[in-house]
């Protein structure tokens, strides 16, 4: 598998959907496989709010593979000898597009919002740069879906095998709650320094109150029941029953998670990405859902998972419902995968899902 | 309804299930009603997480009454025409009864932890003080729950009549992981100060990390289903959408509870309250849940909710089960209310189980 890893700049306008512009802008994506000669076998990858552009393979001295890589390469779903898959750096993220900390002057908090409508807009100037005018297939998980999905309605033309995994059509309260204690736990630690923080601030450990936020994170990608099954009521072997901050198993996983994590994304770019999940909602500028949806021209397959929480089976049946009542049934296929691993089932029970990803792309 | 407010103290050591000892503590209660002259007509009430002692009625420049109004006074369910209805702060707590900031020179982080054990304990001397060998029922809610199962398990003649609303036998991962994310937001808000903290740092805002700990506590009392009706995707309308700090207004709610509560509850206490319903486990010291259920006597009411994630049914149905198991199934009564309010149901959709304390008290 041939992997490509570069930045794109743009010398041109931005105009974003809260009404301010970006004059120029850059984004990094990475790329697997051969683009054909006449630029018919991409394949679109859309990455989750923590992702990046590195979605499979692994580069010298990297420990992990990216994070979708049981899926892409030579051979795997997703195969790398037919297709060629790219994966770019959402607008805002901290992976080299461009964001609130990116650049000599970052602008911090007054960079502009970004939409996941925005983040869409300027990868379409990058596939049209790259020549690819039409994807053979657009894939994402979580906020990826949610690219996938606005794709899919603004832009109609652009492929005809959309799939939206773990996903949903407007983020709903439940996971809004927990994106605000990520974003509590980030502007209440005063070492954010309303946003004018140095990156040397706490580089070493992270912003303590970014790890709690992750930590919340961590919650809600799970659910009660997996969480029975994950860790039950373990206790940590060397720590006191009766130490106050003695800690359950979850309790360990939660602050090694939360603590790594923040050590390694920016909380800028984590505020501006969860503010663009939240204010996802596929039915703005339309009267209904039906009206965005009918919009939409390609084969859509939804794929959920039963403990999933964050973005539940009943909102992808709403997008399944939907087109079905617009005589689209023959369009869309839903599909709900058992698991036990809620909504982080996406990067890990790969082998219960692949088959559907397989059967869109035939 | 008469109403008594008053602190007992004891000079006599509590031995704790951690193995340490308390030389002496204070208990802060409050009764309504009279207590009948062969003290049979008692009913203890047992409070919750961030309860207090007064559990009904209003003082003078009260604006809320007590927590357990609606179900506490003269002529309503737990009347007090005919009961004598005692609540007790817990040990631990930060309302008068001995904690880690009470007295001249509190403990601080060298309090010991408390188990819900040890919170029953203490209270068990108050009634032996207060001549109250035998009550005529006991009922509480969440932890309070845990406290009446604790009696009926520990103190198996104190009571024929023992309630337990959405409560359990022994906390599980899903409740504990929002525990800590309480637990760390206190300890990293470094006006936390390793517990060294005075007051006045931080009385008229309260903690910071603490509100946003509790902001976690409001979404584990909901479910997300019981977001999406209280809230669904209303956004406030005052604040722009395409503000990066504008807000929907689950998130509103969030902030005003987990601001407002820091403000009138002491970290320390939470941190040690929450400690003990984390290591919560009817079965510790027994070899089995059959074990430890198998000492009850009296009869067992079990009221849960539908949508409580924090202590689920299936907790309150494996006691049941576990009860008809010893072939005690005429003592257990089980009713799983249908209720959009998740935890907090217990505090607010009295009408839809009252019957069924009025039912276990006849």
């Amino acid at each position: 598998m041939t992997i490509n890893t570069a930045v794109e700049r743009f010398d041109e306008p931005l105009y974003l959907e809260s009404g301010r512009i970006l004059d120029s802008f850059e984004l990094a994506y990475e790329t697997y496989g051969e683009l054909n000669e006449d630029k018919s076998n991409a394949i679109v990858v859309f990455h989750a709010l923590t992702g990046s552009h590195h979605a499979a393979g692994r580069y010298e001295g990297d420990k992990k593979f990216g994070w979708w890589n049981p899926l892409i390469g030579d051979g795997k779903i997703l195969d790398t000898t037919k297709y060629f898959v790219i994966c770019v750096n959402v607008l805002g993220s901290c992976f080299g597009s461009s964001g609130p900390m990116s650049g000599e002057n970052p602008l911090r908090l007054k960079f502009p919002v970004i939409t996941i409508s925005d983040m869409v807009a300027s990868q379409m100037k990058l596939f049209e740069r790259l020549g690819i005018e039409k994807a053979y297939a657009i894939i994402g998980g979580s906020m990826g879906g949610m690219q996938a999905l606005c794709v899919a309605v603004e832009y109609p033309e652009f492929t005809d095998r959309v799939i939206c995994v773990a996903s949903t059509y407007a983020t709903q309260a439940w996971a809004i709650a927990f994106n605000r204690l990520a974003m509590e736990g980030i502007v209440n630690d005063p070492r954010f320094k309303n946003g004018q923080y140095e990156k040397n601030d706490f580089n070493e450990q992270g912003l303590f109150g970014f790890a709690v936020g992750r930590m919340a994170g961590h919650i809600s990608f799970l659910s009660p029941h997996s969480m029975d099954s994950k860790f039950g009521r373990n206790y940590v072997a060397t720590d006191g029953l009766y130490e106050l901050f003695g800690r359950f198993e979850v309790e360990r996983y939660m602050q090694y998670n939360g603590h790594s994590f923040a050590k390694r994304f920016d909380p800028l770019s984590y505020l501006y990405i969860i503010k663009a999940m939240n204010i996802f909602d596929a039915t703005r500028n339309y009267d209904s859902l039906e009206h965005s949806l009918h919009h939409i021209k390609s084969k859509l397959t939804l794929i959920s998972f039963k403990e999933d929480k964050l973005f539940r089976p009943s909102e992808m049946e709403e997008i399944r419902d939907t087109l079905v009542n617009l005589g689209r049934g023959n369009e869309v296929d839903y599909v709900c995968i058992d698991s036990d691993y809620g909504h982080d089932a996406f990067l890990i029970e790969y082998d219960k899902f692949d088959f559907y990803i397989e059967k869109a792309l035939k």
